[in-house]
């Protein structure tokens, strides 16, 4: 099947759930024969108590850490595996792609199997809560009633939100990593944005696109924000300040004959993460997957108070965490998860780092982020 | 002459300033038959004393209040005027639209006078340096030795740093307002992205479009993404918040059909902002004068020490205000401005004001920046 899946982008070492057929969508619509892709790591103990659930940001795949089916190092090496934080000798952890994805889990780049063809703008629109309830139907396929903790990254910050508010009782604990409970207007305008400079792009063409037309300006400009937006002007003085590129080092499209090429190093950063990153996306599914974070509020069904939202939720233990200079997911986001939490009962804590990194801390500041997911991780 | 040249947009009460023919560029390059647009307030008194310049952002035109031979307000109408914080009662003022500009000085959209055509990317690159230049020349044709005082915001607050650094003894003292010294990666960075934005929309065509391909889908992105920079988080949450266009409200490409229409009201906001820019700013001086400001470094000359440069510049007394949530000037520098000035023997004062409004915020929040202003002038 994934052949005939035009932009899916699947590790070789993913499994595959099947979903309840239909499985109906919040927003309208329903799936029929759709699947969530995960990986595992270590093993179920036998009271099927010891299980951790990943929960990601926008563009990874299941493939947090290298496994022995597929031992190409994850997009959090550092973070889980045998005597890591999320310790795989102690935990069986489970990591799902997003539902909506491109990397596995059915999306808008999947086959319809009404079609035969993908469905691409047909795809019914997906919220936070649809992603959150089809990881729920993985773990509850491997036969885990409650999970030792929930962990999400950025968007699965909002997406474990929702799982442990629609699933009362899946989770004992939970930590929110650079999460929040609800888009703020800074977000979703850098969202807005980035999903406007793709469908700008000719190429797009209402999302009917082939590898030959894929609408790779519109993606490299929503990268190169994104990018912009996940990481911080303090890390970027000290990093590259205003140094210049040699020559032999410029990118893009060339230094010497246009005058508006790259010419300093944080420019040429930007295109490495873009060149990276085109191509090895769907934009159908990023705009699908962008707009579910925009949508997302806790407050919903609680009166527009998000502190009642969270307040809703049960469970026993919680910790938020974030980078005082994330400006996408700002620490404020980070306390008010933990504040809600607290209100629900919950022995929850925040934690603020001093990471320079912004929003992408998680992904690189181990230094800090390692010890506080170890730490509560061993005291649960 | 005005006719000739296809995106430009003069005020109508500018005056013109002829430079010196040949105009040498910093960069490389000259000048043949080119020139300052201005406007002026107040008088001059006898002594030639009073004489006050504003140079500008990169969008705006000289006009920046009203008068006599222009009474629409200007772009400025609350800080400058009979009896407002720059008081043209007691000043003669003087607000200079930048070199490669489109808003009456020679620009990339002006017609070459060696060929009869826009100069287009056969314009010389243009520096913050040259803009300071032509504004010197300015001065000096109104037959003003001394400034009163060289009030800059933004960009504008590069200009009158290099003015006062390339032409010594010009201005008594020296207003910067959310300026700084040197361009540093996270402004570099969001510039860069604007220009690619622009170059990489189909119609820009190497800067040769028209009107019918004016590249609007470029300008679009890169204005929007100006505001977002422009702007602050902090004021967002308290003026959006998660608000919902009503149906009627929704601007742009359409709520209803489009699944990614415009939806919050921050979405409406910022269509707004670029359906009042778009097309009334040539995209090639766009991308010259932001261009300017990431060259611009003080420290070039000293060693790549910014605050040894800013020590060589001798001005009695100055004042560098800035706002606490400013993201693409933020307040570092201006503090850093107010230190380098203070140690070339200035009476120097930084005043960080804690307006939500941003880098913007020298544009909305007169109750701050006015008084701050007025203060410094009236001690003169």
């Amino acid at each position: 099947m994934a052949s005939d899946q035009t932009h899916e982008f699947i590790p070789p070492g993913s499994r595959f759930h099947a979903l309840p057929s239909p499985f109906p969508m919040k927003r309208g619509g329903a799936l029929h024969g759709a699947r969530v892709a995960y990986e595992t790591w270590g093993a179920l103990d036998a009271q099927r108590g010891n299980a951790v659930l990943i929960v990601t940001g926008l563009s990874p795949d299941a493939h947090a850490a290298a496994s022995a089916a597929d031992p190409l190092p994850g997009w959090w090496e550092a973070m889980l595996g045998p005597g890591k934080p999320i310790d795989s000798d102690r935990w069986f952890v489970i990591c799902v792609n997003s539902l909506g994805s491109c990397k596995g889990s059915t999306g808008p780049a999947s086959v319809d199997p009404a079609t035969g063809a993908p469905y691409r703008l047909s795809f019914p629109e997906v919220s936070i809560e649809d992603i959150a309830d089809a990881a729920a139907e993985v773990v509850r396929g491997l036969g885990i009633e409650r999970l030792a903790c929930v962990i999400g990254n950025s968007m699965g910050g909002m997406t474990a939100l929702a799982l442990l508010s629609r699933h009362p009782g899946i989770a004992r604990s939970h930590i929110n990593i650079s999460g929040s409970a609800r888009a703020l207007p800074f977000s979703i305008a850098v969202r807005s944005l980035q999903r406007e400079a793709i469908r700008l792009d000719p190429n797009w063409n209402h999302g009917d696109y082939d590898d030959a037309t894929y609408p790779e300006s519109g993606m490299r400009i929503a990268r190169k924000l994104g990018v912009i937006t996940y990481r911080s002007a303090l890390e970027w003085d000290g990093r590259f300040g205003r140094v210049r590129l040699d020559e032999s080092h410029v990118l893009g499209d060339g230094g010497g004959e246009d005058p508006f090429g790259l010419e300093f190093q944080v420019e040429s950063y930007l295109e490495g993460h873009a060149r990276r990153f085109v191509r090895r996306f769907d934009p159908n599914c990023y705009l699908y997957l962008s707009r579910s974070m925009d949508w997302f509020d806790l407050a919903e069904h609680a009166g527009g108070d998000v502190l009642a939202g969270l307040a809703k939720i049960r469970v026993e233990r919680a910790v938020a965490i974030g980078a005082s200079t994330d400006i996408l997911f700002p620490v404020q986001q980070q306390e008010e998860v933990a504040e809600g939490l607290a209100r629900g009962g919950a022995q929850a804590e925040f934690i603020g780092m001093d990471s320079p990194q912004g929003h992408d801390a998680f992904l690189v500041d181990f230094d800090r982020f390692g010890p506080a997911v170890r730490g509560f991780l061993d005291r649960l």
